[in-house]
């Protein structure tokens, strides 16, 4: 055994290597070129890509087919119905036995121009900070040639989620300046629909089953630790988003005339968001909490091991107090959650009027984690709302259910959502893509048991029957989802990097116990 | 004394006729002359008349006084400071010991284009019934120059402020027609910054103080009953607006990521609001109905002599269940309301987007009756804030205070406010005002104790010592601050004969009390 055992350190040394090779081969190739990367880049960036412009998400789609092909990656765009494509693209490795497929998507949440600062969404720039700091903008070219791994490129999607796929193809770019070749069958899904919560993913996965066989998917998404530290995660939250919009009078009425009695949507959805979630964050809608699956052992010990980063990120987001009676937010992650996202009625500060709103809308997004569903949580807000007397319907009230009724709550506007999903951090394709991580950051990396964010994992598992492994690149103070989303450079050039080894890993099959099964 | 009560029916009698001859003069002159006088509103509604935009405003301003020095009534604007300027009008009736103020604003609410049917809040627009009933759009001028009065004008300030200028305008053509000449001497102020809570108008009465000297004020402002029976009304309730923003973390942040761990400002501020008022629409604030004066015998008497409405009224506006356990609208108006006018935090619908919000901001009108302040109310917010442990600032919080306070309100953009009148039912101006008006009906009147709406009453009080009484003229389903405001044709025919027996009103010296005093 002894004799064995010395030989599988040696192979799993000599895979290291390998990887190592690439992440090194990736590293060189970007010193040499980074001005042509970021303007790469910067072109991919000012493509609007928000799924309400179908011609906009289209450009995008044909953009990176062309980069995939330029590249010889054979690509396609894979279509279903009415869905958005997602762009495919498949680069063979000969020899290998494993085929790994990488997972970004191209769509970008929708942004409000006038809330960025300096320029608008789809005009990257790069600046030398963080929004918030005073970030003064620099010329693009450096007229040196030179970057500081600190600045940022500010623009929608430029952390979230073009950057992995960026990484993707300068990875490429740099192993083959070197000659060096994928050590594994390499598959490329780019969706386009994720921010709208992937409603058609599982249609274009079923469609094009047999192009998508792969032994495990890598999924690039989401940020990495708030420590900065390199991380692999093996599970993210499950989502399902929707609106509330409950109704006063029939019309605005001016509220001298009328405020003392005509019912007032904006109190009563007050008062309806305070009974779902009380004021330390603890969701209140009955039920809410009884499904999710504990945490095992090994998931436990390794949300032990993260860092405590919660001092830190309170001091530079302002907040006094946290929800969460002091547990860590890696921790907290692991219990659903119910999230206000907006309100919306009639008009505040110099647009306000004097009337009693005909309606009042809140929007809101339930994050799950094992053990939930979309449908089961859904079914808890209604329930909720009728336990509270609310007549609930999916469309406007009619004037008789007007009369009828003396709470109205229309829900609408839901995306179809998805549920939690866990990959076992022992499986064969946890060990491959932990070793080739730690092989481009040189030092062991943090394992996530669940992401905060959602990826439509549950999607691929059910078509597929693929498990799925994550892993971020970009900085954490990404401004993702909101204006003045951005990219720290070095997290850019660490993801390069990180994508090399994945291209170069390996099987670890020596490693597996004896017996073990290969699939 | 009976035959001094003779002698007094008599001239009572002949005041009266005098009256209705006004009005009988304004009416015939209207019947034949509608196409003009719509046309000249209509060039009246095209002004954009809110005050952000002070050209706009000033526009306004001038083409009203040179409407009324086209009817030989002495015009100038009335300045005061940083004021949008007040229209002063001159109108002496040789023989007179009376002069009356007539009071109405030019200024309108901000109006969102995108919200209103079919044509913007400046494009004044004739249609053959109120909003929310398939109203069709009909040619101006009518091709057979025939007006159904049902017929309505959809346009911003078409009924709430403009409609009893225009009727004044046209009242003074009417009597001009017919050779006859006011028989008190008229004074006009059209102010311009109502809508914003007259914040100038004492400065600008204080300013003109002798150019505005007059017996009393006769305020050209709101609704009539909804029962559509004439009135008079013998004061207003008082207003403050504000606004109230709560923190959350310093930026959006990634709902998944973070939604567990950092305070929600949507879920806070509804929390807040719920604090503030009941389901019930009770105001829950402490000490919030302490300081209401109640109601005396003679005004309990006239809100009972009230048609009820409410049943008309809820199944008109689709209200199962109003406010106020049964209490009618009229009996509820006599007391306070906060009320809240709206909401906003991040995005709903189409444009959510899965933060945690950075701030949620709620915008509240309270309304006051006699024996409230604007202070007092005011206080008894920052009572309220400070008891649920905000920390109260009426500027954007510092990193330093966010980091102190766990609950920020910042309290903003409120307008000065003023406080509620009422005149005595029995004093002489309240006796040639219903007199008046009963001419120009031919019926009797209801008699209000006091407007739901507010106007700047007390300011004019307090500059000028004068008694105001309100006569209002639109119809009470005007959408008034609110898309789609508009004006019933008959209420504007109507108003011009109110007009016109208001400037043919008559001393009723002689029906006095002996020994009363003339003031």
């Amino acid at each position: 055994m002894k004799a064995r055992a010395a030989a599988c350190s040696l192979l799993l040394a000599l895979a290291a290597a390998a990887q190592r090779d690439g992440a090194e081969a990736a590293r060189q190739w970007r010193e040499r070129n980074e001005t042509g990367i970021l303007a790469e880049f910067f072109e991919f960036l000012r493509l609007p890509n928000v799924l309400a412009d179908r011609q906009d998400v289209r450009r995008n789609a044909e953009w990176l087919r062309a980069q995939l092909e330029r590249r010889e990656v054979r690509a396609s765009l894979l279509e279903a119905g009415q869905a958005a494509p997602a762009v495919f693209g498949e680069l063979a490795s000969p020899g290998s036995t494993v085929t790994v497929v990488f997972y970004a998507h191209y769509d970008g949440q929708p942004a409000e121009a006038a809330q960025w600062t300096g320029q608008g969404p789809w005009e990257p720039t790069l600046r030398d900070r963080p929004p918030g700091q005073d970030a003064r903008r620099l010329p693009f070219p450096a007229p040196d040639g030179r970057y500081d791994p600190e600045w940022r490129i500010w623009a929608r999607s430029a952390a979230d989620d073009k950057a992995p796929i960026m990484a993707m193809l300068a990875a490429l770019d740099g192993l083959a300046a070197r000659g060096l070749k994928p050590a594994v069958h390499l598959k490329f899904v780019f969706e386009g629909e994720e921010e709208a919560g992937s409603v058609h993913l599982g249609e274009i996965l079923a469609a094009h089953r047999e192009k998508l066989a792969g032994d495990f998917w890598v999924i690039c998404d989401g940020p990495v630790h708030q420590s900065r530290v390199p991380q692999v995660v093996f599970g993210a939250r499950g989502v399902v988003g929707f609106n509330i919009t409950v109704y006063g009078p029939g019309r605005e009425l001016h509220s001298g005339h009328y405020g003392n009695w005509s019912p007032n949507p904006a109190l009563m959805l007050s008062h309806l968001i305070a009974s779902m979630r009380d004021e330390r964050g603890r969701v209140t809608i009955e039920g809410f909490y009884d499904a999710m699956e504990p945490l095992g052992q090994q998931e436990r010990r390794a949300l032990e091991a993260l860092a405590a980063v919660e001092t830190g990120l309170s001091r530079q987001l302002g907040i006094a107090a946290p929800y969460g009676n002091g547990a860590s937010l890696s921790a907290l992650v692991n219990e659903p959650v119910l999230n206000v996202r907006g309100l919306q009625s009639a008009a505040v500060g110099a647009e306000s009027r004097n009337v009693v709103p005909a309606e009042a809308t809140a929007s809101f997004d339930i994050r799950m984690v094992r053990g939930d569903t979309p449908a089961r949580m859904m079914g808890l807000v209604r329930q909720h709302l009728a336990r509270l007397g609310y007549f609930v319907t999916s469309r406007e009230p009619t004037p008789q259910e007007r009369l009828a009724h003396a709470r109205i709550a229309r829900l609408w506007g839901g995306d179809a959502g998805y549920r939690a999903v866990r990959t076992p951090m022992d499986s064969r394709a946890a060990r491959m893509v932990v070793q080739a991580v730690e092989a481009a950051a040189g030092a062991p990396v943090l394992r996530v048991p669940t992401s905060g964010g959602s990826v439509p994992l549950a999607i691929i598992e059910d078509a597929l029957g693929a498990p799925t492994i994550g892993v971020p690149i970009v900085n954490h103070d990404n401004n993702q989802h909101a204006p003045d989303e951005n990219l720290r450079l070095q997290n850019l050039w660490d993801g390069i990097e990180v994508m090399a080894a994945l291209f170069r890993m390996r099987e670890p099959e020596t490693a597996a116990p004896p017996g073990a099964r290969r699939r």
